[in-house]
């Protein structure tokens, strides 16, 4: 194995340590990279890994524009098969508009810990996207091996426990994106007997969580974040469990942004839970609205039908036209029935209007495409700083029934949110 | 679960199942169906498994015709991607030129149990390509994602032996190709401590053994294949390991054929063993060379120099220009040492000129291809019928030397047998 | 480690290897070997195990003479207990009663295999019994130790299945002692999912089955085992399974012979089964008689009622008065119904009366004292030379009733077995 | 399973369980108890869970009372056995001796959970035994049997790591009884790669530790403990090992107090980390010395010989005769280097005359007991405030010779303490 030069090695044996990895590229892609050349692939991410941030942005621009396809070549093969559409025109063309760098990365993926490299070097590839459109091929390209890597066939569902290693257990800790995790008895009170967590993971990374959720096995579906995470709260009994509550789902591998296993992890842990409790009734969320108060502020009611516009007058008055004047829990607390009302309505329009546009509500967006139902707004619902600032304390339980989630999800793609008839009532 | 019609259902029916299996693909690929649809994968491989042969051919045949990607959009694409070859146009044409049944099959992979339909739905399609060029394509995309999902980095390696399950064992003895097993005494043999057994096991198929390879522990390399099999033998003493003998290697999977998974486990289990017996100084393999005796017949010689020629005379002669006359394991053992000269020097040119040949001596260019170097050959190496029958009794050690493996490898892609000096001496 | 001599050592060596194995029993016993000694302790298994057969025969005698406690002394300390019986006084009894080598038993058992070590040296000790009553002594201690740490709760229950490893099936294979197995797909058969397997393993054998019991998972109890054991009989479907037949029960270890474990596997694999198959009704055995036969030609049945006396003048006519004249298949077949009536009684009879004694029929005996009750006696039950030879070819169920096995366990220790109303009759 | 009465029954209830209980232990040692009574059993244990305080009292006296042996006829068998030392008789003396409640506790323990709830009851009886010297026997009873269940041989030592399950984490920092373990920061440090942690365990008590020893590896035996708790305190790197350092021991079940573990898992760690870890030269202890401070100001130095009597002279002298004034870390680091000396020459007086006393300081007595020596003391070693109080700082390292610990332990049992040359030079 090659001595590789530290990080910070000076430009000259950085330029160097690119022209390395270039060459490693090009044999991994010859005949004799095709015979199993695990040494080949090693060096290749060891030379990676060495680089600079700097360098690596200039490999990253060089599988874009040297290990691309032949435009030319490819347009000759569609020619041939647009005149005569058999199998091995087919063939040809599927093999040359195929841009080598995949059949690169596929190489890398053969050697001990290839799968790991190739989502660390997609990690360090995604902030470089914006501004250099050229990268967004080389990131199809990640992209579409991982997603076929990483599918649901292959993912392992397990349960997380307070009998789990402490070592998966401090990635929690430091993953959860939704509710922090204040602490080692913050996540104790989380995997206590009323509570679940479960994780996927992959063969190739097998003490790495890849994505986990956290649920809340309740009596009654829950209209407060607060009451659930106090570290203090009583356990409810497993034979009031009725309702599972899905209250957080946190990624873990920025590396694998964009590879679908939300969706798939909240349906397989609904169909284990209603497996392993007969008794639950109900799966549904507690969900953040994370663009709500900014969707106000911004005239987004104004752009509504006259509800819309009506709900949002309402509310106006009841903060004396300045909505700062909702910031603390107290105000919250503190507004006249018709104010909360209204809130909740604005809430209403808002989930219906902007989680059906790409870039809408992030958190709307993913349960309502996932096949959810918008059931139930809740007002006092989050009333920490973040719940505040982003929601006026708002949040919103979607529910997942199983058996009407794949129509759901058809409509959702043709731009209806379904929502139950108290949601419907306030539109 | 809908109810399906068995197998010996009536024409009408096979037709409505068919029917049915077109909707679920066309379903599956929906919009509908990419919302996680466990149920219409489990729908469409319940009814792929309930049709007769017959409609599962006319199945395939739906899947060339109807399920490819459209000629007339591709050529517009790569017309594009010629005239401005940017990331957008790149990823619009790779997009298109992907046929939809790829992403059926990935769908299908996503529930419990597709990787092994598909690998199910592979072994029946192999059997008719033959006549049938449209359905290559098909069978393409196949190999190609199956090559993809059981790509060595996700393969798992594992020892087996006596302690292995008996559910295990029992396949290993049903499905070794080489040097058939005669029963559980002979199987128990295999597995003693100066043999040993390893296999590749893909997570979604954690029972099934994908292929595997028997290693005999020796003193020095075998040059024949009798004594190592014979069940009684004696076992070597581990102080006395010199030489690794790869003496079989056979695949389990019939709808995993063409997915390149010897190469690996041949490199692996080496690298294996050289970690755990330091004291090995050699791999090698004890091979068949299942063409050489047709090839003697067809007259393959006559085809090579002077040197090939005159050999087979010298062979001929000694057999009364009758090959039948060395049918015998007496005839063999009572060749002049001429004329068993002859045919080392046959079996040379045999190997070096046919196996770089497409459609030459499998076995030859099975090990050469992975980068080994034909060693020695062995007369009267095998002696059984169909050891005669094949090559004259001839066997053959291909060494691997892991250190050469990718170079030998590379010439061999160049037309260039890589061989031993002894061999050198007889060509 | 001291080098040990070959058990072909001559008798000089081996009375010094006695010699050394003493010594090591004294250092093991002393203040030095009570600190943690492993090596004392492998030493001295050493030595043993080097010893010639005689040698060990010397070595037992030596435990027996030298290792014993002091009567003297305890009578001194039981005079003390009697006159003041307080805990001191009680503590120094117990101690001096105990012969020290227990202690040595206990500290061989600290040692790594020590366990296994002390099985073995019980298997060595128990052919040498007889005829030697000052062994009793050391072989109570043995069986006193062993049983403590060979407790049922000690004791690890495990199905044994088609999965489980080859090397542990190949055990079964070589220690199942009614009804052998013959060979890998005889075992086959007995693992198949109508069939269940379980076994008893200790921590400190970890691959060594103790003892194990065959069970039929069957719509019906059965009248014979021909059928019950065909290697090709159909299996029973898993919706039919009504009764579970325990129809085989082996020990595997000679060693621990007497250490009682046959009675809480049974039952604790009917618990196990009544938990995984909720639709069992009855839990039975099919039994054979071993001591039949020579009980009714030795003439038992004249010591019986005259019940017992007529019944034998019955079989005896029908059988010409030559009881030899029934030992074929056919014979037992072509009996008139008055003859197989009077061979039903003799057999119930027999189990009535020679169950109670000590020395009587032992499966019997293990059943009843276990507090199963005797339900159906079965001619043309075991129609094998083994079974005809034994019983005229009866056979028995008794019914494992899990709610009342604790009353006929304690009826039974007062001479009374428990029997359906069927036996009744033919009494 | 009949219904149990809370704890908080009125006293009547109370007596009732009692009554109830001594029924239960009644019919478990009765035939039908013998008959593998699980039910009998779980119901006596309930029974005795349910009793207040008092009545778990009144319990142990009437094992005392009515489960004893009986002294007459243990006086017959005494004398029977000295006038024919038969084995019978000792047999028949030996199953007299034994106490039935010996054999009641063998009956509880084959149940499910058996094994713990004995080390339970033990854990109830142990506070009562002061004042009440008719429960040593029912003690020594317990003991027996515990330790015979205990033995070395049948515990399994398994390694903690920060890869163990939180469940099991948490119960080392609920048990560290010498230096506490502050959060989960603090074990995180305490199970880095350069530090170990082994525990042992038992098969019937599957996730408890029983008594587990913490490690650290270190370039050179220390000489405080401060730095080596240091949360933040720099790892050593795997090269640098030279010294194994056990710096804490606990145990983990009060119920097994007195049944003897860590010698033998000293000897077991020191032997695993030599196979892992070749580079180690040496294992030691970092240890306290609880009851020195005392054992200064109790006057034990003076019933020592000039040398004792002469160092406590120039550090009461240093101390301006109040030893008080040594109470604070500033005090003990500013003693003139002659009375720093003074100090440790009372060190060393201290463990060699103290240790050898039966209640004399338990450490010392532990490892010197187990073989190792007495080998360097570290003034400044501990000043935490209990370090000082207990011992003016003072700590000691016992030095582990895997080679000389069996005769260091016989040595030790005739009042020898082994100790290094500069030990000597102190005395």
């Amino acid at each position: 194995m090659p001595e590789i030069a530290p990080r910070r090695a000076r430009k000259g044996a950085a330029r160097s340590v690119l022209r390395d990895l270039l060459a490693d590229c090009r044999r991994l892609l010859s005949e004799r990279g095709e015979a199993n050349s695990v040494a080949i692939a090693q060096s290749l991410v060891k030379h990676f890994e060495a680089m600079v941030d700097a360098e690596q942005g200039r490999f990253f621009d060089r599988l874009a524009s040297d290990f691309g396809p032949a435009p030319a070549r490819i347009l000759a093969s569609a020619q041939a098969y647009a005149n005569d559409p058999s199998a091995p025109h087919l063939q040809r063309l599927i093999r040359e508009v195929e841009p080598p760098r995949q059949e690169l990365l596929r190489r890398i993926n053969r050697s001990p810990g290839g799968t790991a490299s190739i989502v660390s070097m997609r990690q360090a590839l995604l902030p470089r996207l914006e501004g250099k459109p050229e990268l967004q091929a080389v990131e199809a390209d990640f992209l579409h091996l991982l997603s076929s890597w990483f599918n649901p066939g292959f993912l392992q569902m397990a349960r997380v426990d307070w009998n789990s290693p402490a070592q998966l257990l401090e990635k929690l800790i430091q993953h959860e994106a939704v509710h922090e995790i204040d602490g080692w008895d913050d996540l104790r009170r989380r995997l206590q007997p009323d509570r679940r967590c479960f994780a996927f993971f992959h063969p190739q990374l097998p003490a790495e969580p890849l994505i986990f959720v956290e649920v809340a096995l309740l009596a009654r579906a829950p209209g407060a974040i607060g009451p659930l995470l106090a570290k203090d709260s009583d356990a409810t009994d497993a034979l009031d469990f009725k309702v599972a509550v899905f209250y957080s789902i946190s990624n873990c591998q920025p590396g694998l942004r964009g590879v679908s296993m939300g969706n798939f992890l909240i349906k397989r842990v609904a169909q284990e839970l209603q497996r392993e409790l007969p008794q639950l009734k109900a799966f549904c969320t507690l969900s953040p609205m994370p663009g709500f108060a900014r969707w106000v502020r911004d005239g987004g009611p104004a752009h509504g039908g006259p509800s819309a516009r009506e709900a949002l007058q309402t509310l106006l008055a009841a903060a004396s036209a300045d909505l700062d004047r909702l910031s603390s829990p107290g105000a919250l607390r503190e507004l006249a029935p018709a104010a909360a009302q209204a809130l909740k309505r604005l809430g209403a329009h808002y989930l219906v209007t902007n989680a059906v546009t790409a870039g809408g509500d992030p958190v709307a967006r993913f349960h309502l495409d996932n096949g959810a139902r918008l059931e139930r707004l809740n007002p006092l619902g989050d009333l920490s700083a973040k719940g505040i600032r982003q929601s006026f304390g708002l949040m919103v339980n979607y529910l997942y029934d199983l058996n009407q989630v794949e129509s759901h999800h058809e409509r959702f793609t043709q731009g209806n949110v379904a929502h139950s008839r108290a949601i419907a009532n306030l539109l």
